[in-house]
């Protein structure tokens, strides 16, 4: 997974355990694309300080992602769907087609 | 959902983010199906002690969800693959059968 996407997975899934501010700033950078002296310039702060805030962030959300493993096992189901969902994609299903949905079926199953 | 079933989800999603006290106390009281007079004698402290500690983590455990919905997501999700699995569980897909199965996984898609 690419660093863009795993933080935006990241701040998808924890995002709502950050303070107010943090958010606000964090949400500045990841998602309006802004650069540092912009967000400073955005927020009333340093950029000095907008860079210890997106890095006490990160931090904050990589520390949930340690402990709770959500992200990686959206990331694994989301995976299986997708191969579910090319199997019915081109039409009607033979029986060997119907026994790989069923298996990939069974095997989210077991991880949700 | 009945209370057990939600406390067990709340606690299989956030558990890791209680101290490793709470941790220990809340498993005995929802795993171990122990009373609180037993968890007391277990755990060396009074009966109040582990039902404030119970209760504080569950609150806890609560707050999370309040934050972050993710066992509502992952219930959802559960649902749905629950009736696909049954969708392809009595022999091979007419037409109209793959066309629920993408119907349903295009859904599931939808909210990862």
């Amino acid at each position: 997974m690419n660093d863009i996407l795993e933080q935006s997975l990241l701040f998808d899934f924890y995002g709502e355990l950050l303070t107010s501010r943090q958010k606000e700033i964090y949400e500045l950078y990841l998602n309006d694309d802004l650069s540092l002296g912009e967000i400073a310039d955005t927020a009333g702060i340093s950029r000095q300080g907008v860079h210890d805030m997106i890095k006490r962030s990160s931090h904050t959300l990589q520390n949930y992602e340690k402990k709770l493993h959500l992200v990686a096992r959206f990331v694994t189901i989301k995976k299986q769907i997708n191969t579910l969902n090319e199997l019915v994609a081109d039409g009607p299903g033979s029986p060997q087609k119907i026994e790989q949905i069923k298996d990939i079926s069974n095997q989210i199953l077991g991880e949700l």
